[in-house]
């Protein structure tokens, strides 16, 4: 590494709530020993955190490909440059999915023998992390793709979180070898005939017990599962208060297990993590969510600036060479 | 309808907790109006319900089409057997999902006009059920199959739900109509063309919140989104408990708001509904949960018998006949 703190490109323009969260994340974060740099508007209050100046922005409603390009100068894509031509390691942004991914690609570009790119997101089960990838990085795949995503989920976990002989799991719809799609029966035969230490399919009702240390899917059925824990968390602990608020006793109750609700909500909140890694790039990128806050923000810039601290990137680049290019 | 009271036809032997449990619900569904029919072995004891002696098993781990016609006096084939020879008017059974749709599919035959049948499931969300389809019929599906899906769908809603104008959506990764894989992308230009109440697609974090009436999948996504909210509700009340029961001011309060959690439990439970239909035979067929109880076994018979006076089937067939023969 060049620097000894990490340097992480953050998009100020990023997400439901940019600028203003995004900056105080921000703050959070390099009061945490990041050396953070803020991509955005000329005029922005940074509360003194250093900014590069930029002239567009890219919307959510836009589309990715096309918006990368012709917005050269967005906060996104000059955060995603300054990774590619060594001015910062990491960046991260709260933006358009989309066009992080393209960003991503056009700029850092893949990895020698990476196929496709995949988001690599934690999920908080019961016992520790499990990694679930493709989260959405690429809405259709091919087995082969799922093999290279148990990689690089495989090496991300050995890396990234000590462990060292990581499970990878293939997501199916029954336990059993035969059971699946033409995909993740493909997918399957070439995860067992693989070196990675694979456990088999697993249903999704595992998902949130800690079934596996690495949890691969296609990026459309990751994310369909992804977004549907999240929005069950969400609404059952709603729908739990809303009952505890229906009666007088229960109002009592709520008040009682309040501390214990809010260490269940912390530990299931998607903030805790505050972003995903996007993997298989030549520089290191983080996507935090839509509706990030400044905590989401601060723990997204903390994810990427560890994941430069542990050398990820060059992790992933010397063992795919290893091990999956064909 | 050949008799007064629904006959339905239940699989003595299908199921994690049969016969006991089956044999119990059957009496309770009994005991509110279904003419009950169990299918088992001799000596089985029934408690006074008339039993249709079986002398085969279809277990868990069979390979489903081979079962089927290996075993035809099995207790499922046989009871799916009854509906089609007119002697019963439904089947339930609580076993093997595959074996009961290839009994369904080799003895109820389709209905005219159906290309694939579909698991129809009741989604307990937050402003009544939606019906997720398929949940797990079909692992791969072709588009043309998905807007058939959302024909039954819409069908039932209106015979059985009285929905005058059922809302149709399609599961995807993101609400705007160019979001989704490829299979997503045909069926959305699919359902737009059609005369179907279509809203475009819906994110899984939307479904507990009741996005639509149904809810269209693939067998694969659908089973997959339908277990993981399965998981999803079990462990979070679950850890819920273990975080109260950690502090003494907690465990009092879980007193008080014990109430409360067991609404949501029962709101929540896929107990409530107790079964799945298989949509797009000749015959009406519930799948009940295989870990079901007494009380599912008797809400899935109670399911099937109210299909039957709905005329589920019949309706199915007249109104496919006009929407969907192509």
């Amino acid at each position: 590494m060049s620097s000894a703190r990490p340097r992480v490109a953050v998009d100020a323009l990023g997400g439901d709530n940019a600028p203003g969260e995004v900056v105080l994340g921000a703050l959070a974060a390099a009061a945490d020993g990041v050396d953070v740099t803020l991509f955005g508007p000329a005029g922005l209050d940074t509360h003194g955190l250093p900014l590069v100046e930029t002239t567009e922005v890219i919307e959510m409603a836009d589309k990715p490909a096309d918006a990368v390009r012709a917005k050269p100068d967005s906060s996104l894509v000059a955060a995603v440059r300054s990774v590619a031509d060594g001015s910062t390691d990491a960046v991260v942004s709260a933006g358009n999915t989309g066009a992080m991914l393209a960003a991503g690609l056009l700029h850092l570009r893949r990895l020698p023998g990476v196929m496709r790119p995949a988001i690599a997101v934690p999920i908080p089960a019961r016992e520790g992390p499990s990694v679930l990838l493709d989260a959405g990085a690429n809405a259709d795949a091919r087995a082969e793709h799922l093999l290279q995503f148990a990689h690089m989920g495989s090496i991300f976990c050995q890396e990234l979180l000590d462990i060292p002989n990581p499970e990878v799991r293939l997501l199916s719809i029954g336990e059993e070898d035969e059971k699946g799609n033409a995909l993740v029966l493909d997918a399957h035969a070439l995860l067992r005939g693989s070196d990675l230490n694979f456990g088999g399919n697993v249903e999704s009702r595992e998902l949130l017990r800690g079934a596996a240390d690495v949890i691969v899917a296609d990026g459309f059925t990751g994310n369909i599962a992804l977004k549907l824990l999240e929005g069950a968390i969400k609404d059952l602990l709603d729908a739990l208060r809303a009952e505890i608020a229906s009666t007088a006793t229960g109002k009592l109750g709520g008040l009682l297990i309040r501390p214990a609700a809010k260490r269940l909500r912390t530990r299931f909140d998607p903030d805790t993590y505050g972003g995903a890694y996007l993997l298989g790039l030549r520089g290191l990128a983080v996507i935090a969510h839509g509706n990030s806050g400044r905590r989401a923000v601060a723990n997204a810039i903390k994810l990427a600036a560890r994941g430069v601290e542990h050398g990820v990137v060059e992790r992933l680049d010397e063992r795919l060479g290893q091990r999956v290019r064909v």
